[in-house]
């Protein structure tokens, strides 16, 4: 199935639990009628610190989201105050736009609302082509090592996702056949064109007692072991290294889609890592250059 | 929430578990942008004697179904000719147009055979429009007693659904008192304008025993009890009547709606009924033109 059929009718399924933002949703998409669009749902939105929000959908290519808001939420004065302040929240610290779709309102008045953001986010398209600063929606292209690779720079926001390890060293000129150990399989492969970067595929799946989470906005990633022998001289081995760490991070995402999604260049964290959690590595760079 | 919006959402919902069929539908829909149009999912369609199909989507306004196919359709060359077979069928015994979405095709493809059926009904619903024939989708009075009442001819292609026995009572002048019997209510009431007619309201679920089944087609209806004696005597009460029933289906539809809803005119069988099978009533109208 084409990657673009299979992604959007995905999502629609993702949704269909909630009737009422998936006939928003199907709406946007179908009356867009551009398939060079990207809908990502459940976009992670950093409010403040320890506060962020999940917004329903995202358009990266245009900074705009959507919220379908079921007639549940004007239930209460405290609960419209709260999505009001989550609003404001979610545009001053994105410089964003968020659009808030009423579903108490009729038929005739929620199709108005949905074509208006339609006919917004089309005007962009057409200004974006104009200044030569659109980029298509191009899934086959966000798995693609070799076209990575004849860019050189890879960024978190491109959303870059590998079916395979094999894919990831392809990118780097690293050596496929060192990621093997027996039947085991290794968790990271040295960067071959510069020896402080290491190459590293974390999963989000407990791994021979390996444990590695994520924080909420992937800033911050604590590598862990069950065993706390293992756990200490991990520490150990590694507390006082200068190692970088270009990070995959091998995941189902929201729609179900597993993939080793690049997430940035990680360092140690030597203040907040210790012996009994285990080792702390904190986002330096969102972006890396192949060289 | 709006009936037009409740109605669509469910179809959306419930079609979502087959990824590709959800997305033909929605684009169907939306594409179409006209909330006059009405869509049925799985028209029952009678093929042959014991054979019959259920198509995916039917628009009765235009006497068009649309099939969405997924892949697996097109497995085997026996499956494919099954399929060109069963849209013959429908096609010759309907008189209506069959279209099947391919869904093996790119989803461009898709699109551009999607978008060529919203051309044509967009046609036919202008071309209606001028001829006055034009019958716009208004579930509000499909639900509503008193426009069939002001109407007067009630057929089952209306696909007229009352939300209460009271509603029917209204619909005939029926007096609602007379269906109330204690806690229990009364499974039938006699139509005060002619003493040839019973309004019977038979139910899916069992009732106090009770159990009425449909055949497929609705033309047929069986009335049998659980209990031997019971069945007997109802048997050896009406077998002789000539009494005529105006039926009224109380069930759950596809989409989980549920409703009385006016299936035509039935007569007792009395060739096929039998004291074990119980009664069975065949529907010898499918329109009823009250008083």
């Amino acid at each position: 199935m084409n990657p673009k059929v299979q992604y959007i009718a995905r999502l629609f399924q993702k949704t269909s639990f909630k009737a009422l933002e998936n006939y928003c949703l199907t709406r946007l998409w179908h009356k867009l009628d551009n398939d060079e669009v990207k809908l990502v749902p459940q976009q992670y939105v950093n409010r403040h610190v320890n506060k962020y929000a999940l917004t329903d959908v995202y358009l990266p290519q245009f900074k705009i989201h959507l919220e379908v808001n079921e007639p549940a939420h004007y239930d209460s004065l405290d609960r419209i105050l709260a999505d009001q302040i989550r609003k404001m929240d979610i545009e001053q610290k994105t410089g964003h736009r968020l659009f808030v779709i009423d579903c108490r309102k009729d038929l005739f008045e929620i199709h108005q609302e949905i074509d208006s953001i339609v006919r917004l986010i089309t005007e962009e398209i057409v200004k974006q082509k104009q200044q030569g600063t659109f980029k298509p929606w191009q899934p086959e292209l966000e798995q693609n090592p070799n076209y990575w690779k004849a860019k050189k720079k890879i960024q978190e926001v491109d959303e870059i996702s590998f079916k395979s390890i094999e894919d990831i060293c392809l990118l780097f000129d690293a050596d496929f056949a060192k990621t093997k150990r027996g039947f085991l399989r290794q968790g990271a492969v040295k960067y071959p064109k510069d020896i402080n970067y290491i190459i590293w595929w974390p999963a989000e799946i407990k791994r021979s007692g390996w444990i590695n989470t994520f924080s909420d906005n992937e800033n911050i990633i604590n590598e862990s072991h069950l065993d706390n022998v293992k756990r200490s001289s991990h520490y150990n081995n590694l507390i006082k290294t200068t190692e970088l760490r270009i990070v995959f991070f091998h995941k189902k995402d929201v729609l179900g889609n597993v993939g080793y999604k690049f997430k940035g260049v990680y360092e140690i964290d030597r203040i907040n890592s210790n012996p009994s959690d285990g080792l702390f590595w904190k986002r330096f760079s969102s972006d890396f250059t192949i060289a």
